[in-house]
This record gives structure tokens, C-alpha cells and sequence, in this order.
């Protein structure tokens, strides 16, 4: 087999181990990159080193923080009392984005799912329940994807949770705004209807 | 608009850049590179850094070098003669695996495309010109791809490489090794059946 020099295997072997990424995209990434001024190259590998220096997870709730604590647990003016769990740092930032939220978070850095292999092990869980069994919080809110594997992760933590005697809640469930009603799938009909609020 | 620590921001940025990359895409790689342990940051920055410090295009064929002339325009059991030229160094790799040619190649680094704003100023073309001129070879294979804009980059470099007195050739177009008469689309059929040789 002929090969590249040296530099760009290397570079296509680091460029195939990104998730959804094949030996076909890094090759055609690696070639687009060399392609370009090398100022390009150096940008990317500069934020990449940023990253890895700078950035690590939150003491307290697993968010992403250049500190010990993440923005929202080093605010003064968040309530403690309650504990918003999500998935992952791109819900947390969904649901600040509403700007209603008001309480702290917990990030589980991904949900249960059987099928990826990835169990209880491999979520940020322990620190949830010490935080629960510390009395931080009254209520915890699961935000979770309301997915099967969502769901999954949702019933588990309340396994958890409610014998420690907090609250635990979920979003609800139901017709999203500016939908329509005969383009909604028969579940979430469903669920909306089960969930009817008086006016 | 809530927002990610600085360093995990300016990441997301630099991966938006890569082609084929979107807003989602770059957060869903940040993402991932974060949760996994920042090695692996440091492996790509490197290999990065390694391909920007240590590869330039070889001065003679346009190729990818660790040096001033590549592997293949630096090798002694080469021969001069022929020159194949290819739109990008994968190509030059797909050929140099056939182990069938043994001659040198010119990387035009694209092909003609009016479509994406590619004209002749943006490929490697003018050294190809200078090497015909210094009667470095006599026959010039134009291994494009027979696409349309294959096509027009090979009939463009034609006008330009003949009155050179040069040879002018492009691979020839059939029926894949392997492949069904049946299935061959009209086009294929009708350039195999036109260049039918002597049995």
C-alpha cells in the first residue's frame, strides 16, 4: 500500500477516532486542512489545547467550568433548593436559554442505554445522590429526553431518589406551542390529553 | 443566549470550520472530545501541529512532502517520461497502489468547477505548464475523474499541454472489473462498446 508521509497518517488517524467520523471523512478533512493555510491547522490544534488545559467539569454538579465551580453553582443568586438533572452541558445551556429556570443543575454526561453499552457506571450518578442525601435540595427536576432510553434513565433515578425524601419531578408532556393537533403523534395526543389543565 | 465556558466555545468555533461541519455537528464533537479524557485533545492538537509544522506541497509535483521533492519526484527508479496528473494526492495514492505506473505525477490540488467558484488561478496549473515546457516529459496522462467537471478540466488542460508538443492521454472509460452489463448505465455502455479493442 502507498502511503502518506508520516505527518498526515498521523493527522487522518487522529481525525478518524472523532465519533462519525470513517476513514473516507479524515482522509477528506486531512486533505481539505493541508489544503488551507497551515494558520488553520494551528487554530484548531490551539483551541483543542485550550480545552484540554483549561476546561474541566464541575466540582459540584458536572457542568463544564474553567474553575473549581461552574458558572451557574458559583452564582449567589441561583436558589439551591432545586436541582434541574440533564443529560448533557447542551440541555443545561436549552434550559437557561428559557431564562426560568432559576435553580442549580446536575449533568449525567449522557442517559442509560443498554444498547450503547453504557450503564449507571458510566453516568455522572453518585455525586447526584450524595447531593440528594446532603439535603442540597428539596425537588429534583429529571429533564431527560422524553425517549426510551430518556425514560429509562428517569424511572431509575427516581428508584434512587425518592427514598431519600426529595421531590422528583419531570417536565411535562404534551402539544408543543405551535403545533398542530392532527400532525401530533397519537402518544403525545395522549399524553396531553392526560395531562389537561383547567383554565 | 446562555453560553459555554470560553476555551469549550472557541473549540466549537474552530471544529465549525471543518467542511461539512454545522453548528450542531461542532457542538456534538466538542462535546464528545470533553467527556473523553484530554488526551485525546492533545493527540489530535498534536498530530495537528505536526502535519502544519512538518508537511508542505513537494516544489516539483504539487504532492504532500516531508522535504523539498516528494517520495516519488526524490526516487532514483522513477521514470521522467511520463507525467500523470491527478486532481488530489489520493488519487496519486489509488494510482501508486495499482503499482502499475511508474512514472512521476502532477497534483492539481481540484478540478475546474464554475459551480464552486474553482477556475484555473485556484489549481497547481502553471508548474504543470513550465514542466511540459522543459520537455521533462513526453506524454502526459490526464487521470481525472470522468465527471463533468473531470472533463472540462481534462479537455481545458489539453488545449494547453498539445501545442506544447506533448502527448495527451486520459484513462480509458469502460466497464468496471467485475461489473454487470446489465447495470452499467447508457453512457458507460455506449464509451466501452465505442473503445471495444482486438481480441
Amino acid at each position: 500500500m502507498a502511503q502518506y508521509p508520516r505527518s498526515v497518517a498521523r493527522l487522518i488517524d487522529a481525525l478518524e477516532r472523532l465519533p462519525g467520523v470513517g476513514p473516507k471523512t479524515a482522509q477528506r478533512l486531512a486533505l481539505w486542512l493541508l489544503r488551507n493555510p497551515a494558520e488553520r491547522m494551528v487554530l484548531l490544534a490551539d483551541a483543542l489545547r485550550g480545552a484540554a488545559d483549561n476546561i474541566n467539569l464541575c466540582e459540584r454538579c458536572g457542568n463544564f467550568s474553567e474553575g473549581p465551580l461552574c458558572g451557574v453553582c458559583s452564582s449567589e443568586r441561583r436558589e439551591a433548593s432545586v436541582i434541574c438533572v440533564v443529560a448533557d452541558p447542551r440541555d443545561l445551556l436549552a434550559i437557561e436559554d428559557t431564562g426560568t429556570f432559576n435553580g442549580r443543575y446536575h449533568v449525567l454526561h449522557g442517559v442509560l442505554s443498554p444498547i450503547e453499552g453504557v450503564g449507571p457506571e458510566d453516568l455522572n450518578l453518585e455525586p447526584l445522590l450524595d447531593r440528594a442525601r446532603q439535603g442540597e435540595a428539596a425537588e429534583f427536576i429529571l429533564a431527560l429526553n422524553p425517549t426510551p432510553e430518556g425514560d429509562t434513565t428517569a424511572n431509575y433515578l427516581a428508584r434512587l431518589l425518592k427514598p431519600l425524601g426529595v421531590r422528583v419531578t419531570r417536565p411535562a408532556l404534551g402539544l408543543p406551542v405551535g403545533g398542530d393537533l392532527n400532525y401530533a403523534d397519537r402518544v403525545t395526543l395522549e399524553r396531553a390529553l392526560a395531562g389537561r389543565q383547567e383554565l
